[in-house]
């Protein structure tokens, strides 16, 4: 073979990686090196296609010397991950007039007719570009077709048919080339995680004849359920079949002995168990679920393609799990394989895959599963179907503290504004809802409901949707849903992963459900307990609608002081739903005019309620309102001015802490202050609670002890992180606010344009998704450079949404870390993803190439 | 002597410092060191009275020794800086029955009965703290007011008026110390910015017996006006009188020869003349303008006491330029002289000092300089009272930019709510206008006035009020206003400073009034000019309206270009009245919501305008709501969703560059992209601007060069400034919107609980009137020096709000910086300060100390 290193042979020793040549050539060497009976095969790199995309072939006599002569080929795609997809593949090349008529003689004229006639409309479809459409009506005899078939190839291209084998696969290689390099293909495979400029390579193969009189034909074989990953032969076998026909073929054979119809295994035993054990040993030693290509020739069993067997979620788990329970992996190559973000599907019921999806609207996938409901527009509306019974969809235009009690009792919720980290998207994550944002083709033709969507259906209250938050569509009526498993794999594989962790994985719980999720999915402590949802309940509110029409400081701490036995009863549940563990509470955050009635008639009730003019409390909530709410009166600026909210709050927890450890060992509560910006409010706050913490230590004659923390949530706190550290005993960083305000863009805003942003690459990510390492991720550092300075043993972690996601608990556990908190449905996850870092970190890089993708399965065709 | 560091008599060599006795005591041993006349004086030290104020009184009889024996004394106070006050001179101690028995044989009975009397009632208040009142209704006849006086005395106190000389010093010394430490005292002084342990000493001076057949008396005099500066023998004197009673006395001389009556220089011409000799040599020897207090005892002159002379600042500036042309200071000194933050009263109109203030309500000075007119409530109405040439007040609750012509009509405006750097504050001080924000004690009875006072008053469209931006008081009616006084003196002084400066100041101009102030004000250029108030002209909006309303960029383009001729001669204007001077554009910054009408009628108007359904209108302006607008859509980031507008301004600007360069030499002009946060964007902008310059210069056949810069106003902007910097020629920062992101704080929201904070020391000072050099300083260098690692030359600047403040000059100036740029009315401060700082920094501090303060005239006299 004259020297072209873009042109390899498949043998053992051959110089092809997965880097170059791609997974597919890849794989095939590897079945080559165990002696599998591969066909003679060719591997043309990828500066071969590129150079051939940009017009300038390859050798193709070069090629062509590498296979007998005469013989026919076939061209498949080989891209560097097999998950980024390629251009489907192309047989018999090589099929002209000639190849026809000797065929004719071998396997009767009617197969090689059908063959030729098939290869000219492939390559009509894929490399002369014409209009699949043009061969739909095609006479039904054989050779009429044929003849039909090139004369429409001869009219629409006005050339005949190419006859000679070389120029067949330079067009074939060309077309394939060109797909590759196609905009909507490139689209394709970045969506998959492609870079830009990833290649492809293509193999070329022999194709064996299928002439003869024993069993001839091709099929499909893995060695397990797809959908289960439990062991299962599975697969097709189509006599006379090429390539994978036998998926699609009804006359096609199952491959062991089946009740429901003939297999290969009847038809020709010996071959079924030669290619059994072919399969057995692909799997022990290419260390993976395969599944293989093959072709029967006479009986003679020959392997043409191998390629990592597609799976669920919940398979990819039990396969990893199988793998190493037979030894043939680690357990911690176990736990390596499992994409950490697939184990959300385990948690969530899914639409069952393949059903028609009756699109009503589309928006931001803000909180993953499946569920559907009848349609309500107000939370009033949801919590009376709750109470009815009756599975509800809540659709608002945006949610705020007020719909907090009506998304808790409703099974979906969407909403038309707010981006990843709005409003409804951090409470649907939390209580485990399927949530979609962002929704903005849907029109609301009043205030509330019905809603126009773009292609001008109604939806009316009461109408059944299902809400699919893992891809972000809104469907019509009730397609199939799978439910969400949790099985013993995956218990199995968790322990495994707990077993290599190295840094802690807490969970945001605001409520007693959320803790006992926490406790469920082994959170290792709340490290965030938002307490402002606790004053939604409507007899809380009312006290602190009075709290807020109170002006003197006494008498707002009395009015305060009805909410003592509520809040205390709040913490003391979660204390004892978490059993000991750390349990982290931060201090009243939101602006107090958020929970004000919005509407007239609210503020009309609420006068009523308070028995004042409606005048006086239009006034007041007029001179409340704020211009940029996320930057005004709240959070420690509250605890500043109002510390009456504080005071209460901190008895609350230091009584419920007395109370739930009077059963076990004494409890020690986290409080934590929100929206730091200096170390001044730090300790004027700090002076209230140890004041409230004396006094309760006075009343009860009980010592307790507690730490206090920071939510760093501003750029200067991070900067001032020096001087606040010595005040606290820990820092946690708020990263949603954070990022908002390191960008100066506010969460609930920036869905307007943030997806413009990320495909104009203006953000790399969503930064409310993916964590900014080159900005947030800086002030963290200097944060945690400067507290740890001033005090070494400080406690550090962080607990905005950004907490569940892989990148940033790389982060955290690279800058020490203690823990991340997420919520409750991001545990499992989080604790997946920081033991593959422990992992990968006592590791390096991993034994097995990408040839053999560890995650997801084959890849999208691209057209041709 | 005995030796006692705290009691100090005043001699040429004693060991006085005002840092440690005062500035009192510091200048009256000046006067020794002269061989001024000064009868004999003792200093007490800070230490001594503060040790008074906790109970532990020096030796008395220490101090007695140091005098005559039965003389009388008297004692002043001597703090660290004069202008920060102190207790009221109490003189005569040592008067009792016996001493007036003596007096009465030498000055007769009358008198001597009077100077105790009046010394009795002077213990009382200030000692024994009896109700002054008490001694209201006394009997005309001297003996029996005396006796009553006494009985008054022994009745309210239950002792008998103390006879020895010793225990009234005691008594004396302790009242004024304790007057000092008392929380009134202190915050008074702390307001003058006295730090919180400023220190107090006392001197205690023997009297001189007014005793003689020769003229006899006292008086204070000064060579100088204090309102204009001008060299005027000034001040009066009393015969018989005593310390500085002269002053307030029907029966005291002039004291030069005058025809409006006697004389001291008729009575006599020998003690005048000295004493005109020791006031010169005093400006001479001491360096600045005295006030001097004397005493004429049988014709013989004694200088008890010297101060600065109080004075305008327009006098300042006058004295302090005479003093430099004299040869008595050098010119820089002079400047040093100045407090930059006077320099504003010179620019403005005042209400004239002592005239009755009735103050209908009080708010944030937030632009300074007093107007008066009419109230109005909208800015339709004071655009009509503008054409009626009818002076008026805009009174609104906030300001938009929708109001910016109204409030440009107005002579000045009030809004209830907003703080320092709200839109009425910035807009106002754009425009010199005087304004009061945070007015929230005004109650609006309807959306569009009257509006209420808190003590019930009224006002009404029409009333005629007075603002006095620079107190922050809004008054009833029109009291007396003094007009501004950029005089020749000050016009010199301004010369001396600029040739000191080290630091360029350029100005905020937005409009060709602005550019023309910032020209007359001696700006180096245009810093920053803000285009968006370009756009609210009615014949622009509407075509702004268009533009919001057009979904194809194409149509959106279209309807902007009826803008260009617009942008194109505002710019235009701009570089003429430049003259060729550097001019700073931002592109467009604010969100487009801001310009859409927020009332149902308006949006009523806009959709007839636009001939489109209200419910189309309402419908797309609830759509472009924003919950944080500071947070959202507005700055580079239109620019990059919304090309079309930065397109037609980078034409508007370069060909008025071409224009206006036509005439003179060509144009540079600054392009600034706002709200950057990630260089992508900055790449993305520049591509486009580039595009356009390029069609420019293809249509033109004219080359031209540009600069692009960034507004820095994010932190992740700071933090990147490496990566930005590449990319354009300067970074300009905007502090305002950097503060408001880096303490995650609103400036509009900040009022509510700004003073609070404050107060409370929470925030050492408001961080949006003065720059935070721990946190926005930090990211200032950071940005800096990352900026100039990666691009060595570039620009740096500082624009916002901050740039014409003091303490934000000076730190550009140690960073580096290459300019500030601040609104027009505070270049002159700001070069002022600049040249202080370049002065100081080449001069080291300053030979004079602080007993001859240069700033400001004698404090406040604290309640004994």
């Amino acid at each position: 073979m004259q020297n072209d290193p873009d042109i390899t042979l498949i043998t053992p020793n051959a110089p092809i990686k997965a880097a170059t040549h791609g997974g597919r050539a890849k794989c095939l060497q590897r079945l080559v090196r165990l002696d599998m009976p591969v066909p003679r095969t060719v591997a043309l790199s990828f500066s071969a296609v590129r150079r051939t995309a940009a017009g300038n072939l390859p050798n193709i006599r070069l090629i062509l010397e590498q296979f007998d002569a005469g013989s026919l080929l076939c061209v498949r795609p080989s891209s560097e991950d097999p998950d980024w997809g390629g251009p489907g593949a192309v047989l018999n090349i090589g099929m002209n007039d000639d190849h026809q008529a000797r065929l004719s003689e071998l396997m009767g004229a009617e197969a090689a007719t059908r063959l030729y006639c098939r290869f000219v409309q492939a390559y009509a479809v894929h490399v002369a570009r014409l209009d699949p459409d043009l061969f739909d009506d095609l006479p039904e005899d054989e050779c009429e077709g044929l003849a039909e078939t090139l004369r429409i190839y001869e009219a629409e291209t006005e050339e005949p048919f190419p006859q000679n084998r070389g120029d067949q696969l330079a067009g074939v290689l060309q077309s394939m080339a060109r797909a590759w390099s196609s905009t909507s293909a490139r689209l394709l495979r970045q969506a998959k995680g492609a870079p830009a400029e990833a290649g492809l390579g293509l193999v070329v193969q022999q194709m064996i004849p299928m002439v003869g009189t024993s069993e001839c034909g091709a099929g499909v074989l893995q060695l397990v359920d797809s959908e289960t990953g439990l062991p299962q032969i599975t697969g097709r076998y189509l006599s006379r079949g090429q390539g994978r026909e036998a998926l699609g073929a009804k006359s096609a054979l199952y491959l062991e002995h089946d009740p429901r119809g003939p297999s290969l295994e009847d038809v020709a035993p010996e071959a079924f168990a030669r290619l059994k054990a072919y399969a057995a040993r692909m799997r022990q030693r290419l260390r993976e679920e395969m599944q293989v290509e093959f072709l029967i020739e006479n009986g003679h069993v020959h392997l043409l393609d191998g390629v990592r067997v597609q799976r669920s979620s919940r398979a990819a788990v039990r396969i990893a799990v199988r793998l190493a329970e037979d030894g043939i992996i680690s357990r911690e190559e176990a736990v390596l394989r499992i994409e950490p973000s697939s184990v959300n599907s385990l948690l969530h019921r899914q639409v069952a895959p393949g059903v028609r999806r009756d699109v009503l609207a589309r928006g931001i996938a803000a909180s993953p599963g499946a569920a559907r409901g009848r349609v309500v527009f107000t939370s009033a509306e949801a919590l009376a179907s709750a109470a009815r019974e009756e599975p509800c969809v809540l659709l608002r235009r945006e949610t705020s503290p007020e719909d907090v009690r009506g998304m808790h009792a409703a099974v979906a919720v969407v909403t038309v504004r707010g981006g990843m980290s709005s409003h409804a998207a951090v409470i649907a994550r939390g209580f485990g809802l399927p949530c979609i944002v962002g929704a903005t083709s849907l029109r609301f033709e009043s205030g509330k409901g019905p809603v126009k969507t773009a292609d001008g259906r109604v939806l009316q209250a009461g109408d059944i949707v299902t809400v699919d938050g893992t891809s972000g569509q809104i469907l019509a009526g009730e397609p199939r849903l799978l439910e969400a498993a949790q099985d013993d794999a995956f218990q199995v594989l968790m322990q495994w992963a707990d077993r290599a962790r190295d840094i802690e994985i807490r969970a945001n719980a605001d409520t007693p459900e959320d803790a006992r999720l926490a406790r469920d999915f082994k959170a290792q402590g709340v490290g965030l307990c938002r307490t402002e949802h606790m004053f939604v309940d409507p007899g809380r509110l009312t006290v602190l609608h009075q709290m807020i029409f109170t002006d003197s400081s006494e008498n707002r701490a009395e009015v305060l002081a009805r909410l003592l036995p509520m809040q205390r009863e709040d913490f003391t549940q979660l204390f004892r739903i978490m059993e000991g563990k750390p349990v982290c509470i931060r201090l009243f955050d939101p602006p107090l005019h958020e929970f004000l009635p919005a509407t007239r008639s609210g503020q009309r009730e609420l006068a009523e309620a308070l028995d004042l003019p409606v005048s006086d409390v239009t006034r007041r909530i007029e001179a409340m309102a704020e211009y940029n709410p996320m930057l005004g009166l709240r959070g420690v600026r509250l605890g500043v001015t109002v510390p009456e909210i504080y005071e209460m709050q901190a008895r609350a927890i230091f009584e419920a802490a007395l109370r739930a450890g009077e059963e076990g060992a004494p409890l020690v509560p986290d409080i934590m202050i929100p929206l730091v910006s200096a170390a001044r409010e730090v300790e004027l706050v700090r002076a209230h609670i140890d004041r409230v913490a004396a006094a309760v230590r006075a009343e009860t004659g009980r010592h307790f002890a507690y730490r206090l923390g920071v939510m760093v949530e501003t750029p200067r706190a991070c900067l001032r992180a020096g001087e606040i550290a010595p005040l606290v005993d820990f820092l946690s960083f708020g990263t949603n606010d954070l990022t908002q305000m390191t960008y100066g863009l506010s969460r609930d805003d920036a869905g307007r344009f943030m997806s413009l942003y990320v495909q104009q690459g203006v953000y790399a990510e969503d930064p409310f998704h993916v964590l900014d390492l080159d900005g947030v991720g800086e002030l963290l550092e200097i944060a945690a450079t400067r507290s740890r300075a001033a005090r070494p043993k400080i406690t550090l972690s962080i607990c905005g949404e950004h907490g569940g996601n892989p990148d940033s608990i790389a982060f955290c556990r690279d800058a020490g870390f203690d823990y991340v908190s997420c919520s409750p449905f991001r545990v499992p996850l989080a604790r997946l993803a920081a033991a593959q870092f422990a992992i990968r970190s006592r590791l390096g890089d991993l034994p097995w190439s990408r040839d053999i993708s560890p995650h997801g399965g084959a890849g999208p065709h691209y057209p041709a």
